[in-house]
């Protein structure tokens, strides 16, 4: 049923678990012909990674992708592109306490009822660390669609959001802050409340709000694979994700057809984009936007309550390395998804 | 690339146009041996009929279903179950003033960009008319897992919502009245609003929430499937829906790990269920509760400013049979979708 | 799993049994802006009709194609077309007496220990009245390709065979006699030869030869998706056919390579085509030309022992409207599935 | 569109170029909970290895396996099971030369024409180093159907052919010479007509048999993935591969029915197996048997005339390592590839 593929034209496979020997993927359909600039995946890779700030996880991991076929003298061959990440920091020893107990909100519990059989180190193949796969394939889906400008940002952190519509913001100082926030004001607030949590043990959930221009007109199909649809797949597969709204969102169910309808410019582009780029499952040519709600982390550095395979209540001890916040990390995962539905449509559409 | 397929295993492929001979589709996959009741079938056309009620469009189809394969001697046979509807109702006539127009928030303009060629009539392809399909395979799909209890209701109408948490509504009040809300008294505000913006020539979104109940442990997969972006996807698939959030949803970016983890009982339920019955993509066996947001309808009963394909200004006349808000009609269609997702999921897992 | 769909980009659906309602379809993928013309896939219909001449079976149905979607004032609009055709000359009465029954070389046994359940009515879905839908399907693709010229014939009837090679044969004589055999003095042999086997009440097999000009180089995919894997696969899912083969097919088992090489004419052309149009799974622009083998129909007009349900002896009587040969009837669906094939590779390549 | 994937339930993607830094794939869909040898995977990538004997190309290459995902503790978790296979002797200079040439009857000219850009080394991806990552891959597959027995063997090489039915034959003697041949006094004229061919600097084809034993009833879907069909697509994927067969294959053209049926034995076996273990697509338990034929391979150690990319004539040069007769070498292919059908049918049936 190829549970571990995503994509259509564009397609991503992918292997490997958070402790195993190394993750990776194929990435099938890009054409041949581009000139594949390796230096800009492990960037964006270097993004994703743990232990970049004291807010995010201390886990060290180099995180090197290896590239292992479908480029020739630096340029695509329209082959499947093999890469694999080698896991460098395995330290399984961390976890083997953790073999028979079942962690609160984690897939610990529903691997077991399911497969009988699971990889508990790091929650094996239920860890984000899956996505460093998708940010590789991304990384190299936003080079078949350069022209294409991908923007996520850290919107909100618990109850610390941006006042402002994307359009007051500069997307370029989004990196100069530690939570990946465009808005310097704002950052500060987020930094201080997730090192306010961080000291508590505890957690804190937000959002990613992410903005796509230079979309071409007509990317998405009419009914199964509405543009949209597959954008929401897509952000709700990133671990954590809980909501997907795009244009007016949610917002939309207050709101009258007279102020919601988008009325067009002699050129076709519309004056209002309450849309969100999007008509009837297919680009319309304006900014695609959309937002991604993403739960707390569930690794506590607390003591919970919780039981063990045989049913007995134990305590699951806070340690390990883990993010406070995971929304400042998931900022590349989102653009790597966008890139990768983007590109696939688009090569769809071609 | 299978734009018009919906599922994996129980496979919903379907066609037709608004105003064509038919619409109609072929599920694939339903087991061999289940005893098919179609009265059940035709009840829910009738649920998302037009014309059911003031509220609603005028548009009269008698909306019949013929099951023309798949099924002998009242029970089905594992192959293909073919069905048609046929557009008894087609009046082209109507929309023949639409021909060159691009109504706006309509697919108008992004058909005619992407195909270049459309059928024009009560917007093809992109009518909503191709739900009747989706209502049909549903029902179809909740009788291959009869022991899964799915109720969809309107929670919100613009600014009226349900001011309960689900478990303190009784469903079986969901069908007496025209909004499909199983508060009454928030059933009658609903109504009055609607009436109110019906006299406008106005229309107005809403939400739907949608409990699931009875799922098994075990249903979805750990990465490209998660059970809740099957859902997301099959939600964001329904015309007019603009947001998709399960358990907690957006919510939980305001909250803490310590708040937002689900603790176990000793036989494997969890004490709260703010992961709406799925953790790391896969049932367990908790309620799934998630809610949708639909934008107000785009044809309003009021003259519109928009363009046609030459780029002239026109103007859109308030004409045709439309509903103020789609949100009670959408119901049905969202517990069909909710139930081709599940027992696709369900056969997955068998 | 979709085992009721064929093709990637251009895909067909199908459904229906010998005896229900009606069969049909849903060909998705389709561009649009294609003059249709319902006429042509109306005579592929009348082609491959029971009851065309007395070598073939009297069951006679009308089998008049029914399109209900994707087509707009007689162009396609690249949405699915949907298309049926009614069972008209059901009479299902006809194999009540084999309602237990497995008959010998029929897929009744496999069926009723797959499915536990089945519609016996002329094999149900087994039956080769599938293939009046792949013939709409197929000749809706040759409009998509209109270019390449698809021409299969009769080559073999029991121990009668053309001696010729394709080269010399007029294709434009194929319909000019009953078996579909271009060779005039071969033809009347082969309808000897069925004229008598059908005397003794017996079956005979035989082979199709295909041959397809004007195919673009590029067509087919280095891997999984050789061409010739795909008509392969395409050829070996028609009813009754039992092998495949293209080029020297089975005859460069005891070639030498010096021999089976084709060598390059300075355009690019090779001198012999040896390779059958296909290098490496890719078209390379010389003919495509294969055969295809079809075994003896396994209804007889004679007793044959056989067992029921219970494991009971039974005698099996020759009763019904049955070919003796299937192979002048098959020929439009050879044309038709290989039509389906180079027009999903032409559009994947497009 | 997913040209580098194999397979429904249980899929193979694989990556990798012939002279690149790795080949390797994702085997997805394995069953948690097999002890899974690893051992015999490699048994069975030394039994395809170049340089096992004189006969073969003297290309030494290791060909190790590397599991990377998806075996915990020795056994399978139901995650993808990544693996790799590190190129070791890439030797990349050997093919410098062939740049710009096109080599007659390889896929040089058409990967041209179809990407405009390629690994002209080795034949890049349409090299059937492909085929050791199947081996892998069908190893894997077979530990998933311990029961089923496949056995594939060297039954023609030129004009030499076992003349015995494959039930005379003992399949343990099939690796006891260096054909694959389990009839000693055939290999022995198989071998010598090698030898004999090799000096002259020439290639020869032949023809592979495979059996299938002890496979369950109801394998196979009815109407587009026939087992016979899927078979026949993955034998027609093998690199050099020209025709397929099964049961009674071409033959069958010159039977009747009365001596082609199959009749039932009272406990639904059948007396004769004419069908080749598949009825209507299904398996019905009997034996499956079918034959590959192989083409003579491209490469010679003779000169040959060909063109280069300008369209000049130039002489190909008979260097590099090569075999004069695949069939021995791909007899482990056969297998594996039966292995991944049979495999992913059975998971879908199961």
């Amino acid at each position: 049923m190829s549970h571990n593929t995503f994509g259509k034209k564009l397609r991503l496979t992918t292997f490997g678990e958070s402790h195993g020997v190394a993750i990776g993927g194929i990435l099938d359909g890009v054409p041949a012909g581009i000139e594949l600039d390796i230096k800009v995946i492990q960037k964006e890779l270097d993004r994703r990674r743990p232990g970049q700030s004291k807010l995010s996880t201390q886990r060290k991991e180099p995180d090197e992708v290896e590239v292992l076929s479908g480029v020739f003298e630096g340029k695509t061959t329209g082959m499947p592109i093999g890469f694999m990440i080698k896991n460098t920091d395995q330290k399984s020893k961390d976890y083997s306490h953790l073999k028979d107990v079942y962690r609160p909100s984690h897939a610990d519990f529903v691997y077991d009822k399911k497969y009988g059989y699971r990889d508990y180190r790091g929650g094996g193949r239920s860890s984000a660390r899956e996505t460093a796969n998708w940010v590789v394939a991304g990384a190299i889906a936003r080079q078949v669609i350069p022209e294409i400008e991908i923007n996520a940002f850290t919107s909100t952190v618990g109850d610390v959001t941006i006042d402002k519509p994307y359009q007051a913001l500069d997307f370029s100082k989004t990196e100069s802050n530690q939570v990946r926030c465009p808005d310097q004001g704002t950052a500060k607030k987020m930094e201080a409340l997730i090192e306010k949590i961080r000291k508590e043990g505890d957690t804190i959930g937000g959002k990613i709000t992410c903005v796509v221009k230079n979309v071409p007109i007509g990317l998405g199909e009419p009914v199964f694979d509405k543009l949209h649809a597959a954008l929401g797949k897509a952000m709700l597969s990133i671990n954590a994700v809980k909501a997907f709204e795009y244009g007016t969102g949610f917002c939309a169910a207050d709101m009258r057809g007279s102020e919601h309808n988008d009325l067009f410019n002699p050129d076709g582009s519309t004056i209002t984009n309450m849309s969100g780029g999007i008509q009837g499952g297919i680009s319309n040519g304006m900014d695609i936007y959309f937002r991604v709600g993403f739960k707390p982390v569930a690794t506590l550095m607390q003591d919970q309550k919780s039981m063990d395979k045989a049913g007995n209540e134990v305590v699951v001890k806070g340690k390990g390395r883990h993010d406070t916040c995971v929304v400042p990390r998931a900022v590349p995962v989102v653009e790597a998804m966008a890139a990768l539905v983007l590109a696939d449509f688009w090569l769809m559409q071609k």
